[in-house]
């Protein structure tokens, strides 16, 4: 088979991904709807609108003809935005062949259905959603490019599938952990933004560092219960698409959702920080969305309850902060079904 | 029974919990053995050493007579550094009733035995370990005093004890949760400085975020690993008293190991860190053990391993991080046990 691997499409992550890959194989193709971006990358081997200030790798192809790019390769990787997904996956399709390794690094669902991403992709290559991998974990795009480590992890139940993603993106900057649990590592990544607006918002109320790791275990706590019931390890929200990525999103002033959060600790209304942002913060829906959720599986999610009627429902940030701080006296271990609690104790 | 409780000692952290307590209770005893100290608290309700800019509440009582600050106190809380705690134990044996409250807040290892403070408590009082209650979580002394949100966790496997510690000092700013898992809560709280040293090193070397966020989750990973051998419940370290505490602590400029660590990373020889430091790095410590510990135990560390060759065998920090990244291909979870595995695969 060819050594030749192919990224759709070329935002700042996608673009970092296919440069990971150019230092491991001979040929990187790199799609995009964008032929003035396309140019740029093959003449200047630059992407500055995403990348300012990084030159990529010349083994790196850019082309708007996605048959070209995707025609004999051995693995596509695909970063389209959460909300263009079906679409990308769509187009890809009359060209997917079925000895081609798939891998995303996606992270949201799909807003109509809150579908999962390899939900989204099996349904349109009509593959098996088991047959994808997702790759995840903390990983601003600069530092990728700027070859700082980076850890990552890649998740598919299939075995062979996940060990062939960790041997396409494995070298000394960049370590690759396996993992079985691909709804978990695809949960954990949407919804960790959850709990990185939360961490936002308590810095805008300057609360400090006490409250902002509060924040985080306790917020990471009621993303594992509702992942569980959701069909996820418990175990993957410990690693590094849960805590690891919750970390950097939630301690990180380049993170939109934990930018967003702290203009409206600060008093700025949703409607203001959504305008003066200019895209998608993508921890909103996420809120809606796993409100909705927790309702419907009757899991407690006292954070996102909080944040959601701060940001849906007129809530002051400080009341929302005081609720959670007013609870019942609890004990730590409440999330954890007795049967686990049990396996420890006997 | 009165509502008389006593803290020994007026370290930044035995204030800050006084202070705590001085809300809840109409008399807090502080004990200390500097009197020039215990006349500032009295006189000037400030302890300008450990909290500068910080006026405490008039209730706080200081005193250098342990016998004053114990007789008919409902609950003493012992905050003394991890080398003086079996000698303040000892004296306070005297003075100590049966229906006293036993709460600790002190985060270490006695050095020469290894033995977790609840033991040492346990041994120089004459109770049982399980009578003694550990208090811990992210809680920086300073936020505290300025009633900034905090949460932390009592922890003792009798479930009265841990009760009655929350309801000594939860309040509207300090909530408290509980758990049954002594052991774990402590040993959280002391080999979490390990992962601390081991960030401040990353942030040394210029790595970025990506690898302190990778080398906080796989350091976590590996001390559940040596606390589940020593008898914790796994599901602790993903607590407030690891993780929580974790993030504070590693990602704090504040923080003694963070800083040693970010010192070592820059080159500068172990000497001088400790030499400018001018106190002692329990992180430092703490590697020296757990490092015996894992090869007694056979358990895997990998992080703490290398800190270990760094501190005391000369290695060089990058090739330290050098060597983590060149690591065999693992899956994540190979931390985890088969059965656990398989329960949530079954």
């Amino acid at each position: 088979m060819s050594d030749k691997v192919t990224v759709l499409v070329a935002g700042s992550w996608g673009t970092a991904l296919a440069s990971v890959l150019a230092a491991n194989h001979s040929e990187v193709y790199l799609w995009t709807r964008n032929s003035d971006q396309a140019a740029e990358i093959n003449k200047s081997h630059t992407n500055d609108q995403y990348l300012p200030g990084i030159i990529l790798p010349s083994n790196i192809v850019a082309t708007t003809d996605m048959e070209s790019a995707v025609a004999g390769s051995k693995a596509v990787v695909i970063v389209a935005p959460s909300s263009g997904m079906r679409q990308v996956a769509h187009s890809l399709k009359q060209y997917w062949k079925e000895d081609m390794l798939c891998v995303h690094a996606t992270k949201g669902f799909e807003t109509e259905t809150m579908k999962r991403m390899s939900t989204v992709i099996s349904e349109e290559l009509g593959i098996a959603e088991g047959n994808v991998v997702v790759l995840s974990g903390p990983s601003h795009a600069e530092e990728v490019v700027r070859h700082c480590p980076t850890t990552v992890v890649v998740a598919s139940p299939d075995d062979k599938a996940a060990a062939a993603a960790q041997e396409l993106f494995i070298n000394n900057d960049f370590r690759v952990y396996t993992n079985r649990d691909l709804i978990g590592v695809e949960l954990a990544g949407a919804l960790k933004n959850i709990i990185a607006l939360g961490a936002g918002l308590s810095d805008g109320l300057g609360f400090g560092d006490n409250a902002k790791a509060a924040l985080l275990t306790r917020g990471l706590a009621e993303i594992s219960r509702v992942g569980v019931e959701m069909g996820a390890n418990p175990l993957t929200f410990s690693g590094l698409a849960g805590i690891g990525d919750l970390v950097v999103t939630a301690t990180s002033q380049h993170s939109r959702n934990w930018r967003a959060g702290s203009m409206l600790g600060k008093g700025i209304p949703l409607s203001e920080v959504l305008e003066s942002m200019g895209m998608v913060v993508e921890g909103i829906r996420t809120t809606q969305a796993a409100y909705a959720i927790s309702a419907k599986l009757g899991v407690q999610m006292p954070i996102t309850d909080q944040i959601y009627h701060v940001l849906f429902k007129d809530r002051s940030p400080r009341s929302a902060v005081e609720s959670l701080m007013g609870r019942d006296r609890k004990t730590e271990m409440e999330a954890i079904s007795q049967e686990t609690w049990e396996q420890w104790h006997s």
